[in-house]
């Protein structure tokens, strides 16, 4: 027998993504107007639900923030309240609270949670769903290498900056026959570098999927300009690997007279090009985290909206323990026992990868 | 057997379309650097193919094109070939010419022909696939209405620029506590009202295929007003149209003092609303052309680039006869005659329409 | 003896124009943090100072609104309390109710008024300031043809979405080989249509200032032609009007079957070239509201600023009955007589014009 | 005596810059088709000047230029033909060939040449206008400190991309109440930090011209943050440096396992700010060369196009030597004698610094 919803309850977690605030709209919306439950956020994700820290989410309170990047319920990273870091005794130690927030949820009258959050968020979220919890998850994640669903929100707006960005670069390259580098965010999983390199007409992809080979790399540059093309453009993946050995990126060198953070791949890469070419000036730009800020894409707040209407369903038909999904066209849900743990990479063989070898894009293997 | 391909040629018919360049683009590269066939396009269409007008598309001729709207091939409307009109003896008849084109084809030695359009263009593909010619067609409609394929390019691009327009209309709305129109493209099919709506927090989106009654448009704006809402935003599709008769649009007034054009659907929804509404002044805006032209979309770069690809990998494999299409997130093919003569209308019960109606947005029925 | 300052108040009067709300921003912080002073903002121009509807303006309520459009404070048109729509009797009279103004200032103990408008809203403010009122004006007009300063803000956003708009017209124009005329705002002066003209690479440029002869415009359009050039833009005001006549315009038909608004001037010129032109579609397009809304630009979010500045900076020093302006590249002050009753029209000798014609734009002259 | 001009050169040297091909299209379109001049373009600066590497500009040449980044004449930095680097005799040695180029000019009949770039390529403009070359000088710098204009084009393009980034920032920064540092250009001049900061709603900005105190830093954050303003957004221009000592940047150590280039200031001060803040984390990005590149906004394409015909202007006149400049609103010229040497620095007390004050903005100091 399906439980009678009277108030539901959202959190947001992990790095912030746009779309966040179109998911809140969309359930505040739907919740209060279609099916007439209360609404409430708790703020700063888990560690919000521990502390019972939370606001009332009304028609006005997600007025105007549909195209808005961020979270008005603000997020904060590794908040795992089961294995949480709290002070006893003076001491700083790692426990169990999850309980807390569980009383807190009852305490609120809460029927139902909806988790909005990337792999880590998702995992405690499965977990507070084993400890019998109404929960409903909504994946997020900028990089798009979620299992269980085609597409993740935030992912199309990443890749449009990322594509402006590359325009910008091509302009500059030309006029003095250089070799850009962009470096992108996607740590483990190289997707936005692979869409946003065959929209932004790069030459060379590095993707962390596909260990690198540098003379591949100065193979498809030299290439180029036999060709009288005297410019190049490489877009990497923050991840992006060497086939001969590790990457030292974002370490700091204590022992310099002053003492700053190393940059990442693209100015090794940047550094290693210039002992191997001749004849183009070299430079590199990292991205960084204006690829997860702003406005929201178009394309990012229908699906936001979307998943957030999505949600509100599932709780309406007591369907709990699920997750929000895109398959192909089609919202549908997944157990969240399925979708913890695993991330999506980019298959060296799949149709995107050949899609851009066959227009004659390296992939620098 | 397959025959052995060496030269292949591209057209473009019917409007313009962001992402009509990507296709050329991704089809000369995949055709040359992977297959080492020949290219031409053809210019204008198919005249170009009767008057044997073309060029040759190489490597260079298709650099810088990837991000533009329009075609370097140039388009045209209504140029059927097989009911084309011609001069004879001094008077403009209709005649079937299409063994010209198949001369044409022949002379240049032209192994299979690439047709990007819409519904008519890609009528007369099938005309010619079934006159033996080794066709392969690439779906385009700006208003995503073609059977066959979940997404054609040039549809995001123009949501992007319908949304950003709706963006702008907010806030003069807000400040002066307006009621702004919005006229979208969309003679047949409402998605562009639809999903520009949606993105761009429309309170009304009235389509086509959903016919439109006034007063639910009036309570829907009162029902606001009485929350203290005191502007709305209504998106309206050219083709939209009024429960209780035809419209009057782009019809020339001609007996006026100063004849000129009437306007459309979003004019005459200010006029009548303006009868029915107190309290708010009433502006309408038509988007018109800046829809369809500019910088295409990071989204529809990358799909056009997909679908130029597999063109060319269909004529490879002799499959003619097929279009390709976008069947979730694979690209597939579907034969050329099972795409012509229907649209794809937005469903009143399909799961956009319930998103919007459960957010709170008036389909005005 | 300069008057001690504790209470200042803002209002802003007139059609919204981008920058507006960095305004408010500025003289907020810059009252609050550098001087001390209360804020409050007076809401709907004049009919908020006479209803004395007013909300304070603090740190926090000016946070997060640089950019947006529009303003917070909202607006009304044709407000003036000089000769204002009031009941008396159950009648509609107009009366000067700029007493109660006057009293409603001294209630609440506002030592001095900003009025950020257009030369109908700063009228009133010289008007008040004759009363005694301690006033500054800032200026505002979407159209930049206020006399007493080089630029008024808003006008760089607007020309910015003008001349976006022109970029995509260009690619449909180009690929159909049409005649593209974009309508811009500018009912008396023809700034916008001019830069944007210029900024947009138009081939003919209609201001009101300079009439038109259509036979002119032909002759470019004929001239491009026979150099191979088979599109062209054209950009027009929607004041522009023809040497030989009057244009009628905005006017509803009422006796056409379905009474609908007629369109402005580009339709009547679209109209008009269609019979004079062969080989080219026309089509026309009207910009509307989507010039005076959504975010600031980054040139007028600066301007906006220093003149909110500025204007707390005048009010600190006594310097009341001005208004801010920009001189070239400084920031300056002109007394409110100075700037009433004239608008600044392109001179049809001025070096935009002249920069114009030599680049080969057709001026329609 | 003016001498009659028939044929003009123009060449662009040091960094790109939007706006570049801007000039290029104005000259070029007013030398033929106001002056009925015949009109050449050097490639990579002086070097094709040297190399007498050159290509016609015609009509067609400069088509569909005017908004794109870069320059369609390439460039190329530090070619100084006063002390070239030649091989003589197996040997690369230094020496003046700028004889070479005179009489390049000679031999290609070049009556009058427009040199586009900054202050070294200006100060070769000058030398050669010494020799007796009919020179005229077009300023371009993106960082806008050359002496004897107001504005360089390409600054306000740089502005506004730098702002989209602080947008973009903000988001991130309020979701998850971080400080946020964005490194923008500007090595010895401070404008771009300046007014992209103040456009961005920066809460500091660091200049090259005033040497920034940390603890003034971290005090304007701790303020915030003690009125719940719990993130902070810091721009700083790639010069900026600090009160005690000098800023060791893009050094390369070579002695680490994996030696790589260092980051720049942004890198540093994060790493500073981090020993001393704590509740927030810090996160840097280096905008890098997207602020150079891309489209040219609207104000420097007017501002471009109006060099551009006035430098023809001059030369119609025979007024050689002289670079054009924006005084406030006008082109006006200036001698190159008297621009080059210095750049325009930042003054500490100038209007647009005491504006951020007033609002609120922390220099630093």
């Amino acid at each position: 027998m399906t439980q009678k919803i009277k108030k539901i309850a959202i959190l947001t977690g992990g790095g912030d993504c746009p779309g966040l605030n179109a998911v809140i709209r969309a359930v505040t919306r739907t919740a209060i107007l279609e099916y007439g439950y209360e609404v409430i956020g708790y703020r700063y994700g888990y560690r919000g639900l521990y502390n019972n820290d939370f606001i009332p989410l009304t028609i006005d309170a997600v007025s105007g923030i549909l195209h808005r990047g961020g979270t008005i319920l603000y997020s904060s990273n590794k908040d795992n309240l089961f294995d949480y870091a709290v002070e006893e005794n003076g001491v700083m130690i790692k426990k169990d609270v999850s309980d807390v927030a569980v009383e807190n949820l009852k305490k609120e009258n809460v029927d139902a949670l909806i988790v909005i959050g990337g792999d880590g968020t998702l995992t405690s979220a499965r977990d507070f769903s084993r400890k019998g919890v109404n929960v409903i998850g909504v994946p997020k994640t900028i990089d798009n290498d979620l299992v269980g669903t085609d597409v993740t929100f935030g992912f199309n707006t990443a890749i449009d900056v990322a594509t402006e960005a590359l325009d910008r670069l091509h302009t500059t390259a030309e006029s003095h026959h250089r070799i850009m580098l962009l470096e992108v965010m996607g740590r483990n999983a190289g997707w936005i570098a692979l869409e946003s390199g065959i929209a932004g007409s790069a030459d060379v992809i590095l993707v962390p999927e596909i260990p690198y080979n540098i003379n591949k790399i100065v193979e498809q540059i030299k290439d180029r300009q036999s060709k009288g093309r005297v410019f190049s453009i490489i877009v990497v993946a923050e991840g992006a690997k060497p086939l001969d050995g590790e990457v030292v990126v974002n370490k700091v060198v204590e022992d310099s007279p002053d003492p700053i953070r190393l940059g990442g791949i693209a100015n090794k890469l940047a550094h290693d090009l210039e002992k191997l070419i001749k004849g183009n000036e070299i430079r590199s730009t990292v991205l960084g985290h204006t690829q997860r800020g702003g406005n929201t894409s178009t394309y990012d707040r229908i699906l936001s909206t979307r998943y957030g209407v999505a949600a509100v369903e599932l709780i309406s038909e007591g369907r709990f323990g699920n997750m929000v999904c895109l398959k192909g066209n089609n919202i549908s849900e997944i157990s969240l026992e399925d979708v913890i743990g695993n991330i999506k990479n980019v298959d060296p063989e799949c149709e995107l990868v050949k899609v851009a070898r066959k227009i004659g894009i390296s992939l620098g293997d």
